[in-house]
C-alpha cells in the first residue's frame, strides 16, 4: 500500500516534513510513504489554462502521483490563520476536473505541526474543509503539534512525546483502513 | 487615493474582475481602482526563499503594488469551499517580513461571486481571517453575489441588481473612510 507523503511547507529543513518522516516510521506493515517533492512547480491555478492540451507547469505529476498513491497523509503548517496558499493551490488543480478528480473518493488524512501554541489546528481544518469540497473521503481527525522545535529528537528526528507517536498512529492505522473499502469500490 | 484591486480568479473573463470593474465605477469622486495583474507570477511561498537577497519571482512587483496603495480590495472566487491557493499565497508573501509587512496596518475589503448559490460567502470569510491574520485592517462585511453568470449587463458589464450595487457602494464607502486614519496614523 502506498501513502503520498505531501508537506505543505516548501522549507528544506520544514517541521511538518519531519512530521511526514515519523509518520512513515510509524506506518503498519505493507504500507509505505513516498514523499511529493513537486509542489514548488505546481503552476497558479487558472481555469483557462484547464482547457489547454498540454497540463500547466507540474499539474500533471501532481495528479499522477495522487492518483497512484492508495491515501494521501498531508502535513500542514499555518499561514495567516489558515491552510498555506501553495497547498491548497495543489488541492484547486488536483479537484478538477470535478467528475474525473484525482483526489475524487481518495482517502486523505491531514496532520500538522507549527511554532506557535496551537499546532496549525485552524489550516489542518481549512485544509479538510478544502479536500472534502474536492470530493475525497477525509479521516475526521486532526494531530495538532505545536512548539514545532521542541518536538522532534535532534539525532534520529523522531517525535519525543510517546502520547503524539501514538496519536499519529492511530491516525494511520484509521487511513489505512479506509483504503481497503475504497479499493473495492473502484473494482 | 488610491485602492488596489485584485482578482482571486485568474481566467481572462472573470466575474470577479468584472465586479471590481463595478466597484471601480462605483467608488466615491477622487479615488480611483488600479487592477494588480501580476497575481499569476507570484512564485510559491518558500520561507527559504524569503531570505533571499534577491526576492522571489513577482513578489517586490505585489509588495510594491501594495505598499503604493491607500487600500485594497479584494474579489475572490471560492474553490473547494474555501480561498482560491493562488490568493492565499499573495497574502502570504504580503504578510512577510511581519514587522514591515506591506499589508500591515493597510485598510482592505473583500468581495466575490461565484456561479453558484452561496456567492463566495465561504472565500470571502476565509480571506478577511487570512488578512486579519497578516495585520491588515479589514472591513467586517461581505458581498456575495451568487449566480455570477446571470449579474452582469452583457454590454456594459455593470451590475444588473441595483441593490448589489448599492451595497457594493456602502462597503466602498467604508473602506475609503477607513483610509484617512491609517493615513493620519502612518505620518
Amino acid at each position: 500500500m502506498r501513502i503520498l507523503g505531501i508537506s505543505g511547507s516548501l522549507r528544506r529543513d520544514s517541521y511538518n516534513t519531519k512530521l511526514l518522516r515519523e509518520a512513515g516510521r510509524l506506518l503498519p506493515p505493507g504500507a509505505e510513504l513516498v514523499e511529493f517533492d513537486g509542489l514548488k512547480a505546481v503552476a497558479p491555478y487558472d481555469a483557462d489554462d484547464e482547457a489547454s492540451p498540454v497540463p500547466p507547469r507540474g499539474v500533471f505529476e501532481l495528479r499522477a502521483a495522487i492518483a497512484e498513491a492508495d491515501a494521501i497523509l498531508i502535513a500542514t503548517p499555518e499561514y495567516n490563520h489558515s491552510i498555506p496558499g501553495v497547498l491548497k493551490n495543489a488541492i484547486d488543480w488536483a479537484s478538477r476536473p470535478k467528475a474525473e478528480a484525482a483526489l475524487k473518493n481518495k482517502p486523505v488524512a491531514v496532520i500538522g505541526t507549527s511554532a506557535g501554541m496551537f499546532g496549525a489546528v485552524w489550516a489542518q481544518a481549512e485544509t479538510r474543509k478544502a479536500l472534502a469540497g474536492a470530493g475525497a473521503r477525509v479521516i475526521d481527525r486532526e494531530l495538532p503539534v505545536a512548539s514545532a522545535d521542541e518536538q522532534f529528537h535532534p539525532l534520529d528526528g523522531r517525535l519525543v512525546d510517546e502520547d503524539l507517536q501514538t496519536e499519529l498512529g492511530g491516525i494511520l492505522h484509521e487511513l489505512v483502513a479506509e483504503v481497503q473499502p475504497a479499493l473495492q469500490r473502484a473494482s
